[in-house]
């Protein structure tokens, strides 16, 4: 399996290619197409299938001369935001995201980037590429700006599943592990379990019981346990890596970003409200600037679809040319960094039933490879 | 019933009398009594029953002159931060938070504020008070700072419990209707019921019940239900009041109150960054403290404990005099507008048993009465 994950079409052989829905964003493929060339720029070894209408991207491709670097699949139709998930799997066959895709499902490509319809990628990817052994509910994992050592922490799961039982969320943690590892560069992550309480005894069963289970599985897992965390320290320098069920993570996320757009409208406000406040405004005007970028959601644009047979980055639906090329270079890293076949093979070695194993002996050769990250 | 809950002790009929749980915040009882005497300046007609240490707080009550619209009720104990709450309810009998609220179960008083151990709090609320009729889970409600009519939405349940099933969902929807009528002057609050999407099919299934049942109670419950709102419409101007379970609500309360502290913090560390930011910031000053006091979450300050027979104000535990004040305000408006009677009212004349009989005739008298506040 692991092999194969790594597998390309072999007139690539050895470069990074990412599978590239065009289509599906609010921009349209205007924006998409600018984010791939200004991704290109940054990284000229990368190579795209991009998929989309030929007569709607032939022309963007060439304003960007994009021409070298670029294998573009003729797809007929679009997913839009309001088509129903369940159709678009049994009449989707012709659109853009499921030819994009069908090229990680075929190992041509690395990492699938769409900025569509999260439910309809999701149900596709899953069908489509199927569930890694050992995960029984996918999950999505973002970044999170924070306190911590890389400045941003991952979550997960951000809302693939309403529902996550103690065993789920044990696997998001070694999910979450790995991700921390290759996207964040960080050695030993430490998880936080999201809660009502940090105290032991506090919270829903089924986060008792994967107290338990996260907390056995530090050492085979290679990560340190931060214990519960509660809804302030997502931001917080207390974890790298907080886990939760999709609901609530999905929650969270929007109450956040919705908590951050209302303060920046008020900030807003404030410095418009008289000649006084507009003078300050423009003197702190550097400073202001920097802010903004430092809390611009497009710098983290990509949430990654985990525990399944490919790797998928789920773009804002509203991304433009920068936010769509953050994603980008989100799915060469993992790319590069052979991501999927990692995750894999953490989540193995280390799930309950290859515990003892893994606590008896050396370390396995899948967690020296990726120790070795 | 309802002619109980107004009742008060004869020696203060008439006046609005407040059980007020002078221990347990992390500022002690200087913060508290500094917070009774300011809420005292600002309206003289209030009686407190102030529950704590006889020794402690006579020269505190002295020293604010309250001699006059003060009774001193000694209580030996304080319940920590760290107590459990099992342990208190079994061996609190002596602690000033169990003596305010035998204050509000004996009449004495109409509202209790407690800055204390929430789950203590919620724990001897709960047995000394007992459930409503009608009333299955109480919950917790907190306003939210808003883009709403009245500056401020409210969002229950905020975590008396871990979980809620439709029934639940429904009665905290009439529960919330009738708090908003009666805090925010709301006459007929509009319902959202948090969710991770807005399309009718989402989310959990007890989810698409609720929404089934709420949207069934509208004209009963007088309110207008806006269906489901995801996170980022907390603070919005679609719904006044919004629905969840407790753990859902917390952790969105939590998340939402660290994200504006890091927007916060990012803020003051631009404008502290260089010369020229400190300048822009001395000019905008007035702008930025208009902001800041827009934004004080101790403006703010109370959740209450909606369910009971009898009303709890919870304090923040870190509550200074500012904040403290908040949360007697808001007990003595809803004790005046006589709160826990009409919130009875609504629950026993709305849920599902009651329905068809409201629908069918004209609104019954306790519906007549809520409707005239």
């Amino acid at each position: 399996m692991r092999a194969a994950q790594k597998g390309k079409a072999p007139a690539n052989a050895g470069a990074v290619v990412l599978s590239v829905d065009a289509m599906g964003g609010d921009l349209g493929p205007e924006a998409t197409i600018a984010g791939v060339a200004k991704a290109h720029r940054a990284h000229p070894d990368l190579h795209f299938i991009i998929h989309g209408p030929r007569a709607q991207l032939e022309p963007l491709i060439a304003k960007h001369d994009l021409g070298d670097c670029v294998d573009l699949r003729h797809a007929e139709r679009t997913v839009t935001m309001e088509d129903k998930p369940a159709q678009v799997l049994r009449n989707g066959q012709d659109t853009s995201m499921w030819s994009a895709i069908e090229s990680v499902r075929d190992k041509e490509a690395d990492v699938a980037v769409s900025c569509g319809n999260t439910g309809a990628l999701m149900l596709i990817s899953m069908m489509r590429l199927r569930k890694m052994p050992g995960v029984n509910r996918p999950a999505i994992a973002s970044f999170w700006p924070s306190r911590g050592p890389a400045g941003w922490n991952v979550m997960l799961d951000m809302g693939a599943d309403v529902k996550a039982d103690a065993e789920d969320l044990l696997t998001y943690a070694l999910m979450g592990t790995s991700y921390a590892r290759n996207a964040l560069g960080l050695e030993r992550p430490r998880i936080g379990l999201l809660n009502i309480g940090t105290e032991e005894h506090k919270g829903r069963p089924e986060l008792k019981e994967a107290y338990e289970l996260i907390s056995n599985a530090q050492e085979a897992g290679q990560f340190d346990f931060a214990g519960f965390v509660e809804g302030n320290e997502l931001a917080g320098a207390r974890a790298d890596v907080i886990v939760t069920d999709g609901f609530t993570g999905n929650v969270a996320l929007k109450t956040g970003e919705g908590t951050a757009k209302f303060v920046a409208e008020l900030l807003r406000e404030a410095l418009t409200s008289s000649v006084m406040s507009k003078l300050g405004a423009l003197f702190a005007m550097g400073a202001l600037k920097r802010l903004r970028h430092k809390t611009d959601p497009r710098r983290a644009n990509g949430g990654v679809f985990l525990g399944l047979n490919g790797t998928v980055v789920k773009s804002h639906g509203s991304a433009d040319a920068t936010s769509f090329a953050a994603a980008i270079e989100l799915a060469a890293r993992l790319a590069r960094s052979g991501f999927g076949a990692k995750l894999a093979a953490r989540v193995a070695t280390t799930l309950p039933s290859g515990q003892d194993e893994t606590k008896s002996g050396a370390p396995s050769a899948a967690e020296k490879s990726e120790s070795s990250q």
